[in-house]
């Protein structure tokens, strides 16, 4: 018998391309440990395991690594408001970081040294583990079989992987293939591919798993309220019940469930790839969407105006685009989320929201934090500050843009005004 | 007879404060021009007429700034997706530019040294208004009667105003005061003041003027289709009826109707004006809220992403930053605005839209400019490029993640793990 | 004897603006103390203390404030290269803040419920020292007397000083006033108005104080090592004498002693003010113009890229502004120092410098951070990554740049090519 | 005799590495066409012609770009004031572009479909090149032969290449390799790899080609006159003898003489390349050097603060990146670009500069276009605006802080204040 060319932890799904990979794997002479992290998704995690090990996987871990999911993803990412492109909130991106430092612990403890994945060649998830893989664990080496000829060529196509399965005798699921892929876990789900390639398709009803239509929501509203420390829910109240949750993982599973009831999170886009490509993704993030929302109200009344400029422009931004390309264990990550404490000090308080087919209203919110003061922005009555001191404000504010005016004047220059944009085309 | 003391453009309302200010400038020794702006707020500006000159106005000027607005204004708005502090589309804002200039012309026609205006001392409309007077007109003089001792003092409360009202003859509708103030324009309503500024006050459902309540709106989606032009909406076609408006004031008021129809466009902030002051506000924003969604996914199919990126990070925000802050007529605002032309020179197609009881649903969206490209992005097939050419990008991305991983490792630092937010509250 | 209006503590430098103004506050009713800073300038502190004594100060306090100044302002400003338009180190502002916290600690221990100073009404300090003191003290009252019609009608030009001063027994140094103003610590010394609001003015050679012409500089080069640790100098060696300094402060005077010599630190600029006013000034940084250069090019060989140019675009860019705009004691200040020390965790080396007739030349640098890599860098050999990777990485990078290529080819646009920015003016 | 594999335009600079290239491509088969750009480098054109052809080229192109380069690009990045990463002023990447156009230009017309260059697979102008031909000609196809196994296993080391010019009867230089490797082009020289590889190597004296060391240099200052319009300079006049040059490439080379003289415009860094790989670069960059301080310092005079400051963390910082990275024929930098102008329109008047022992002194500088004002900034007269208005916008400025600091004293938080950041290491 051959000598093993080594020792392979493989991210393994439970699905026909991961298995076939195990089993081509196998073939090519490699010891295969399989992978599995539990980050909220709806699988048979023991129908899993027993598939791995029947093909052939030497090992079989299961990770639940869903709290630290919530807690240290999740949260940061709640507190800073990271989305992607001003419309993704990142949910598979977000997986990424915990599972693959779920994998790392287990190929530094079971001295593996070798790493497998089966994302395709063209998508943004191969870029995101690989990094965090090289970022935790910089001499692993990892085998994507997918973009290597060997294996792309063989495989071309469903059919060839089927019949390969059928060859290694690798159970398949006998329901048929959805026109579109997905990935999983408890802060969304992602649909891409097959039919919805077309930008102009509109995805059809049954495609959506997680949230209700709107059209088929309660037709009446649902009140909760959600309350924050340091920009972080810590406790979750719906009113009609009286219910409270106050766990990490609970809050956010609650206000899943809340969310996914009232049509609550759905987005249908088309994103920029890391590697350039355009693509067109749909999402379904029902907590998620409530506590953007929410968050974002509650800095509203908290948080300093400088500071929520300056975070807004940076933190958000660069983090967001930091997740999107799996640059979560990097230098600039750090950089970047070292200003996050300071940034949420102040972001205490309560915020009042109705839930109702699709929509996230916020009703009120309260802080004890101080920095909104009625006296001081009341219209009706004096207080706070003398009026005449706007006055000289005014007056500060305007000397530069006088003298620009003036220079404009004597140049006779109207390059300064607005422009009819449309006036071209009427 | 005394001789005047100069001649005052007033920004007249009709309404009992501008009337109240028109009698106390004539009674200081001013000759009194009042102005007003028509920006498709409702209001009956005959009445308003006949009121001014009543009250002792020497001139009446009414302007329809109507078309200016929307194509000077509020399209580069939408091109630029101007919002402020991530939820306020700068209905406010984006009038003031128009008004300003509209008076300016006035001025320098009429021979008016003096320009004067009804707004309170805390707001954020004194700045917007003066700035854009000195920034047009730097020699103007503002007379701002609500920021003058003499006047803030004699006219301390709504029974002052209206006694003085009676004291002058001036007419004053019998219907009681709301317990807010408003501010109209055809793009938006603002709410704020009296109860409003308890921002944990729910806003009672009469308030709202624009919109339906979701909870009212249609039980029937209705589906339009949206066509921009160098990200301009150039044509809107409903799908049921087929009627199609390219007109630019016709392409935003049908969507207005439309928005307001389906209970779109409705928010309840709390904001952070130009002088530092929070204050809370409620708006609704019909067509903007349309549109905002419309372009930015438009843009998801057109726009190439570092554009997109740095247009979002710096003109995005930059420009809301100037518009919110007054800052319209300022070298500041023509540098950023001068970038936008090129931002969406390929901003063009079609996007399909679902409205339905406060939602906005991108059903599709289509366009001839080819930046997106299925065969590039597909999953399913190779195409496009080599997909070894990803793991050369990614060893080529990890050089330096590796690097810092590697000394990371050799200085037992595990500072850039992430960390459990959620812990310390455990 | 009628009551004191209250208790002031004033802000004294010894010199006759501050003396009158002592004065003038006792004759208006208040009790003063007087308050002088001692942040390394040039100064007789015993000769202050008495002529405060003798004018009516019923208490004098002297505060030693170099260290924190070092430790607490300076050295962060270091560790985010902070500079002000590219050109000014920052060196009256970054005094501000430990002076004024001195100050509110006087008034908090002493009762002062007033604070005063000399400060004009037109320049920056007033806004830095009056910002500070509110962030520290928000009920704190400022007396400005620069500011109060009262005072500055009266006391219009230096001989109604000298008139006051010679009434109230002040005494007067003989020496004829210098045509400009000077503000002077141990990291700078300012020079403005005067002779020198003329921007085209050159200054006279006998202006510069702290820093010999870098044509009566040595004509023999000097060498020396600044050792950093976390982006802070912990060691400046002098080459030829052997000569090592290591405290916080002798470190950096070390370093003034060396650039004062060579004639280093010299700028003359125009710049704006918080204002809104453009001003020119002129400064002397001997020190703080070693160190920016020795720290940024340590940053070169020990900072991740994507951390610096983050580092550079956000912290550098924002806390030189907020130093300026003297926003120390703010919530921005508070949340862009906290991404600092993430920032400089890797910045540990040496740097051989060169001094000479008001050069600074980086020699050579090294550090045991490990983030430069001979090997990988170099053109000569293969090492550290495959050739072929980079055909790869640059395949991906040119995905999206040639579908744009295509599209204008199709589209016949041009609009992309180089412009001859020249060729308009030929 | 077989088909030729097609025809290739090869980037030839008539050294070793490109002969050998240009005789093993015809070698594999291709027929080679021979360009040379003249970007202002220091170059016998015609032996490389001879060269060329008797290597076996069937055609040799010479584009004299110089004027392209200056007007098109060099210019640009004056008034953008590109730097990359604080120091390089990117003279490598900005002849990038008008040497790839003028390639892609004779690709077209002489129907090559194959380019090759001679860059190392390490470095940043492989990526310059060839981006840049993708973002002209996306079907251009690139033959990299420093990044293909068969030819850099083939030809590893000096001496294999020696041998095959010997085997291919290529005539090469007898003068000894320097040890280090240089660019060369009108704007700047660059050194690297070699004995610069270890960063703490002080380069020899000898290395520096283009300018006098400072030691070296003249004693006596040389006084200059530049002055711009648009932030272009367009005339310089050299005090002592009168001399004026106005053509936009004359402006530039005079000023490099004068700069070369003076020993101005050395650098010596490390810095971080587009792959992620740091490396040590030495550069001269003379004239370039000159006009960075004097475009900065009219920039002072002449425009509107808040413009500066846009412009700095915008367009400054992405176009240097943009250049640096090989980006400019891309969406982006068609973007960035196109905020240029409105940032320059004010940017007119003279700059009086002295040179002297490398140091570039501004002396005095003038402009009409009135945005400085004596009388606004003067310390020393009231004039311009009301001192008291200061007051009134320091109390708006402070609102928002002494919320802050009041609800920072409620809850006992001193974490605003500074730290000691030298403290934890003495």
């Amino acid at each position: 018998m051959p000598e093993s060319k080594g020792r392979v932890l493989l991210a393994y799904s439970g699905g026909l391309d991961t298995s076939c990979i195990l089993a081509w794997l196998i073939e090519e002479g490699y010891e295969v440990y399989a992978f599995m992290a539990d980050v909220g998704q709806e699988e048979d995690f023991e129908a899993a395991r027993k598939k791995a090990l029947a093909v052939g996987a030497k090992k079989f871990f299961l990770e639940d690594l869903k709290r630290e999911f919530v807690t240290e993803l999740i949260y940061p990412a709640v507190q800073a408001n990271a989305i992607y492109e001003n419309v993704y909130l990142l949910g598979t991106s977000l997986a990424r970081p915990v599972i693959a430092r779920g994998m790392m612990a287990i190929a530094d403890k079971e001295g593996c040294d070798f790493v497998s994945h089966g994302c395709t060649g063209k998508g943004n998830d191969q870029v995101r583990f690989e990094l965090a893989f090289y970022g935790l664990k910089p001499d692993i080496k990892v085998i994507a079989p997918w973009r290597i000829p060997e294996f792309y060529n063989r495989f071309a196509g469903r059919q060839a992987l089927l019949t390969y399965a059928a060859e290694k005798q690798i159970p398949v699921q006998q329901t048929a293939a959805k026109p579109w892929s997905t990935d999983e876990n408890l802060f969304h789900i992602s649909y891409e591919a097959g039919i919805l390639e077309d930008p102009d398709t509109t995805p059809p009803d049954d495609m959506w798993k997680l949230t209700a239509a709107p059209e088929e929501a309660p037709t009446t509203p649902e009140r909760i309220t959600i309350e924050f420390k340091a920009g972080i829910p810590v406790k979750v109240t719906v009113k009609d019940t009286g219910k409270e949750y106050t766990d990490a993982v609970d809050v956010f599973m609650a206000l899943n469930a809340l969310a996914r009831k009232h049509g609550i999170g759905r987005i249908d886009i088309v994103e920029n790839r890391f590697i350039g490509v355009k693509s067109r993704g749909c999402y379904e993030s029902p907590a998620a969407t409530i506590l953007r929302t929410a968050h974002m109200d509650l800095e509203g009344l908290t948080l300093d105006r400088n500071v929520r400029a300056l975070r807004d422009q940076f933190v958000t931004i660069e983090l967001s685009r930091i997740l999107y390309n799996g640059h979560w264990f990097t230098p600039e990550r750090e950089f970047v989320t070292s200003s996050i404490p300071a940034s949420q000090r102040t972001v205490n308080g309560l915020v009042r929201i109705k839930l109702y087919k699709g929509n996230v209203v916020v009703e009120g919110r309260s802080s004890n934090e101080g920095l909104y003061d009625e006296k001081f922005s009341s219209m009706d009555e004096l207080g706070g500050f003398e009026p005449t001191d706007t006055t000289g404000f005014i007056q500060i504010e305007s000397i530069r843009i006088k003298k620009w005016a003036q220079a404009n004047i004597r140049k006779g220059q109207a390059g300064v005004e607005p422009k009819d944009v449309y006036g071209t085309r009427t």
